[in-house]
Order: structure tokens, then sequence, then C-alpha cells
């Protein structure tokens, strides 16, 4: 476990941009690169959604301002969504429509924690997650995941991560980058320590329905009554409903942490983008047709990646995802992955992310996203192996 | 001047929401309540932003994130608009596309000063501005505005209220509420005690092209060349165009401090709506023809609200506003207004807000928006005189 410095050092953490954000600029620049890095997923918003979305824009109804927490009537319809997923929380006063997930975390934990508080980070975990509990002062402590474990939690060490300091917990399941799920028995371990200890616990479901097993799909923490004063849950649609660049997320807790979250919401950004909350209602009332044919996809595009991925080995060594869009390989006597991933980048036009950028327990791995396209993925991987096998030789 | 508490404050200050929030949470609630409080345009999206969007949804440009500073296609228009103003900045460096004005205050508050240190405030102003910086921990020290000398500047408050801790200085010019705008020479003075006390300038133009008197046009701080590494100016479309429900606004400044603001715009939101980032670049293309007739409407609306206002005398007191869009009367014998907004909404179906909801110097002050419809201004004053003569007699 480290223990990293607060606030102040949050410019030195970040190096301004995360290496996702960096190296996909510096892919940008270069002509006929590819990039597997950035999580957006290939396929478009779908047709309803672009429709509700020009509707909404004919008739005049995105000009103006949405109450803060969003238009009553998305919340109502994310709460009937709630509900059929056995989760039970008020449209008025315990939902939240947000400037996607990011805004969502960001919002949390600068409502939640104070200053000199801890926050406990499993990882390897999506970076932004430290920028923006040192954004809030707070001090990030990590907990690596046990990567023999098929990146379980190791419960020991997050026993003596807490302290009378804590006061958030942060999970991601499935989980980005590693794309392991979290079990039901851990997660109702982890709901145990949040009551004993009195913390709260933000959830960040930002891949909820991008399960590639079916028996992980069957809990989830927020159906449990007895956390509701103690969890949020953050949603995304950017995954789900390949809906990134129209800025749409949910959080939904209990009525006095949304009022708090929803006090810095309203100083961040006011509301969300109302267009966008007009398409995020088409997706939540076509959600099952829609989602479908997306995950059918995904789960294609998991098989095609492993399978190239596997004959790479044992240049590199990874565990089959069972959610999310990632692969996490392991590079094969490689610590330092940010120097070959820049290179490789430069070399091979292939854009893919250095794991140490996830924190601890990423060192010598890299990420690549499958939710890119086919043909991307095909070109992508046979470049990152062409490199692959030069540096081995070289 | 008054110096409040700082971060943990936040949620005692906010109140959950500003008297803004709140007082249309409950309008909304009453049928037939007319809103001249949140400043809302009432003129629709032009329909070629709207038509840009929908072009921008058909192609789906508008389906995935875009870099974080934004579509760089814009940051160039954008520049190229700066440029016209006489204002150098570069586009990949210099400016950020956000969600709105006041993501990029809030940002901008968040990545420039650490807890502690101080934020002066020219009061009355938008309680946003308070609210973002005891969320970053601030201390904030109000400077009322000189009632009497049309709301200039009182420098020799100003020079008191500097500590060896200020290290931002807040401006908004056309001013939300009192619709004051400040002079060319007080501007210059301010550049002048910037630059004497190592302070950045974070100046809110939410109402750059709002004037109504033709020489408050003629300057702008940030077509000062020495104060480049000093000044960080906001400005918004949600006015300007009618686009407060599309969340856009952008901040420009100097390199170094745009990294650092960078850095907390991608952790906060990631990237601005791409939709709207679309419908924002036909904006700029088609600035002149799209204010001109927006200009003249609310030239006329000043008039009407202003002499409907009038007729109230000596109920109440004005002067007129030069800039935004904005009365700011007081009422004749009163002091805390916020009892009388919230009774006038009930018993006359009315909303406006409350002068003490923008600090010292708003107290006894009430604020109607004549950005709302004609209808509206004649319907919605007529309820306030009605009120305030009931209130008079009682």
């Amino acid at each position: 476990m480290i223990i990293r410095d607060k606030g102040e050092n949050f410019f030195m953490s970040i190096n301004y941009l995360n290496a996702i954000k960096r190296i996909e600029q510096r892919r940008r620049e270069l002509p006929g690169a590819i990039s597997l890095a950035q999580g957006i997923p290939s396929l478009p918003t779908h047709e309803i959604l672009r429709q509700a979305a020009k509707d909404a824009i004919r008739q005049g109804w995105a000009d103006s301002y949405s109450p803060p927490a969003g238009l009553l009537e998305l919340r109502q319809a994310f709460q009937r969504k709630l509900q059929q997923e056995n989760m039970k929380y008020e449209a008025e006063s315990e939902i939240i429509v947000t400037v996607g997930a990011m805004e969502a975390l960001s919002a949390a934990i600068l409502a939640l924690a104070h200053r000199g508080e801890e926050l406990i980070l499993f990882t390897p975990a999506y970076p932004a997650y430290r920028y923006a509990a040192e954004l809030a002062g707070l001090t990030v402590r990590e907990v690596p995941l046990n990567e023999d474990d098929g990146w379980a939690i190791d419960f020991s060490r997050l026993a003596s991560a807490i302290t009378n300091k804590t006061r958030l917990i942060l999970i991601c399941s499935p989980n980005n980058p590693t794309g392991s799920v979290l079990s039901e028995s851990d997660l109702r371990k982890i709901a145990e320590i949040v009551e004993e200890n009195n913390v709260i616990i933000i959830m960040d479901d930002a891949y909820e329905k991008f399960y590639f097993s079916q028996t992980a799909l069957l809990f989830n923490l927020a159906t449990l009554t007895k956390l509701h004063s103690r969890l949020v849950r953050v949603v995304s649609f950017s995954k789900t409903f390949s809906m990134s660049g129209w800025r749409i997320g949910f959080i939904h807790s209990d009525k006095t942490i949304i009022n708090k979250i929803l006090a810095v919401h309203d100083t961040l950004v006011n509301c969300a983008p109302v267009i966008s909350q007009y398409a995020a209602l088409a997706a939540i009332r076509h959600e099952q047709e829609l989602i479908k044919p997306y995950l059918l996809e995904y789960g294609y595009r998991r098989q095609l990646m492993g399978s190239l991925l596997t004959e790479l080995k044992p240049r590199l060594e990874f565990g089959w995802p069972q959610g999310a869009y990632f692969f996490f390989p392991r590079l094969t006597g490689i610590r330092g992955s940010e120097k070959f991933c820049f290179d490789l980048l430069e070399k091979e036009k292939v854009a893919i992310v250095p794991g140490e950028d996830f924190g601890q327990g990423g060192q010598g791995h890299v990420r690549l996203c499958f939710g890119r396209s086919r043909a991307d993925i095909r070109e992508g991987v046979k470049r990152f192996g062409h490199y692959l096998n030069r540096f081995f030789i070289e």
C-alpha cells in the first residue's frame, strides 16, 4: 500500500494529462495511426437516440437549462430502470443526471470528503479516480488487487489500509483496466466493512451491462437496502449506449447524500446538456433492444482480440476479461511500459495504454480496448505483435 | 468587507441550492406561475445552430469524446474570433471548450488557488462564484461595489481587501445582477493592481456582447498583452447565442495557466458535449448575423421592463442597466428580500430573485431578468406591482 501526497501534488500526479489522453494526443498527430487506447466504443450512437435528439432540437426543448438535477421525466425513467434492477431510489430526491460518469465521481468525492481524509482505491484503477481525490485534497490509499487470483480483493490488505480517516472506498466492477468482476461474496464482505467502519462506498458502474459471463450479472451492491445511506452508485451511458461524446451519466444515493452532491454538481456544471438528456431518455425506453446487439458485437470483438493476443504468447500473458472492454496483458520481462507504449506508437503507429498509469499492480502491463472496430483490432494487434517480436529479438 | 469561512462551510453557504434555483424549483410546482428569476434567454437557439447540430448527429461526428480541450476546429474558430477582438491566444495551447461558463470558472478556481488562499469578489455578484471558491477551500473577501456611483469599484476598499494570501480577483462586467459595466479607467486600474500584487484575475465575460451603450464596448482587459500571463477570461455561449441548455463555454489564458486548468477540466468532465461543440462552431461562423437581432430584441425588452418598473416608483428605485439582461431595483423600506420573493411567488405567481443571494450590497434589492419573453415581462412585472402595492398598503 502506498500513501501518496495530498492536493498540492495533483498536478504532479496527473502530469497535466494522464497517459491515456497524452497518447491519444500524440496519436492524432500521426497520420495512419490506429488507436486501441482511450476507451471509446466504435459503434455509433443508435439511430433511435439520434432521432430523439433531433426531435428535441426541432421542438426547442433543448435550448434552455434543465433543473440542476436533470429533466424530471428522465429521472423518473431512470427510477423505473433502477426498480427493474431491484434498486429503490426516488426520482425527485435521490437521482442526478450528470455530465458523464466523471462529473458524477468528481462531484461525489468533492461533496463527501474533506481535505486530509482518505479514499481507498483498489488498483489497477482508472487514473482519474486518483486525480479527483487529490483535487479534493484527499489522501489516496492504494490497495493492490491480487493478480494471481483474477484481480480479486485481498481483504487483509484492505483491512490494514483502513484508518480512522478513511471516508470513502471506491470500487469499479467490471473493472477498468483489468476486465475483472468482483464476486458476490467479495461484494458482501465489502458491504460489511463499509458498515463497520462508517465509510461511504462509491461504486463506478460505468460498465454495468458489459458482462461476458452470465453469473456475474446476478448481484449488485445497490440492491442491498441496508447500504442505502452508505452507497453512491455512478452509471455512465458513454459505454452502454455508445454515447461518450454526449456526456451523460447518473448518480444515485440516499437523499441526504444526493443533496450534498447536487450542490457541488450545480456549482460545477449547472446541469447536464439537455439535448443529451433527451437522447438518454430514449436510451432508457429502448434499453433492451439496444443493448443486446451491442453486447453480441463486443462479445465477438473480445474473442477476436483474445485470439490474436493468444498468438503473441509467451511475449505476454493475460486472463480473459469477464466484463468491461479491455484486455490487460502483462508483457514478459518488461516493467516500465510507458516508454514501451510511446515508442510503439512512434514506430508502429498503434496507441495502447501503459499499465503503470493505473497505479500499483499495473506495472509491466498494457491496456488494449476492444470497444474499437474489428478492423482496428486486427490491424492494431498485428502492429503491436510486430513491435513485440522485434523488441524481444533486439 | 466580510471574511467568510472556508471549505467546510460550503454547504452552509449554498443552503444546498442558491435562491435562484430554489425559487425556480418552487415556481415549477405552481401552475400558471411566471418566472423572471433564472437568467434564461427566452429566444430560441437559432435555426442555423440547430441545423449544424442535427448535421453533426447525422454524420456521426457527435458520438465520441472530443479531445479534452475540445474539437481543434472549434478552438481554431474561437482563436479567430478572439483575433478579431484584438485578443491573441493559441488554439492548441491557450483555449479550452468547457461545459458552460460555470465549469470554466470552477475548474479555474480549483486549478489556480490552494486552500487557505483568498479570492476577492466584488458584490453584488452571481452566488456560484462564492460556492466555487468555497468548494476549493478558499476564503472569499467581499468588496461591495458602490451603488451610489453606478456600482463602480471602490478602490480604497479593494486596497484594504488585498492581503499576502490574495491569489485571485474575480470580475464580471457587464455585471450580474446589477447590469453595470466597469469603465475602461477602472479596468486599467485593476490591471495595475493585479500586476503589483502578483495575483490572477478571472474575468467572467458571460455577457460579452450584451451592452446597451456603445462606449462601453470599446475596451476589454484581455486585449492588454501585459496581462496575458495574469488573466483568465471566461466566455459563455448560453446568453449570447441562447444556448443555455447546450452547455458550452470557453476559457482562455496563458499556456501555463491553461495547462493547469485543462488537468482539472479533464478530471471534472472529460470534455464538453460534442454535439454542442458543433453548434458552437456554427455560432462563431455566423456570429454577426445572429447577435444583431438578439440585441435589438433585448434592447426592446430592456425598455419595456424599465418603463413598467418606472411606474412602480417610489415603491422601488433603480438605475438602468448598461449591460447583461437584469434590472436590480432596491425595494423602498425593505431589507430582507428573500422572504418577500418567496411570498410574492406564492401569492402572485411570479418568481424573481432576492438580492441578498448576491452578497453584500444586494440586501433589499431584487433581480428581474429581461431575457424572458415580452409577455412574461409584461405579466410578471404587473404581478410584482400588485404585490408591491398591497405590501405597502398592508
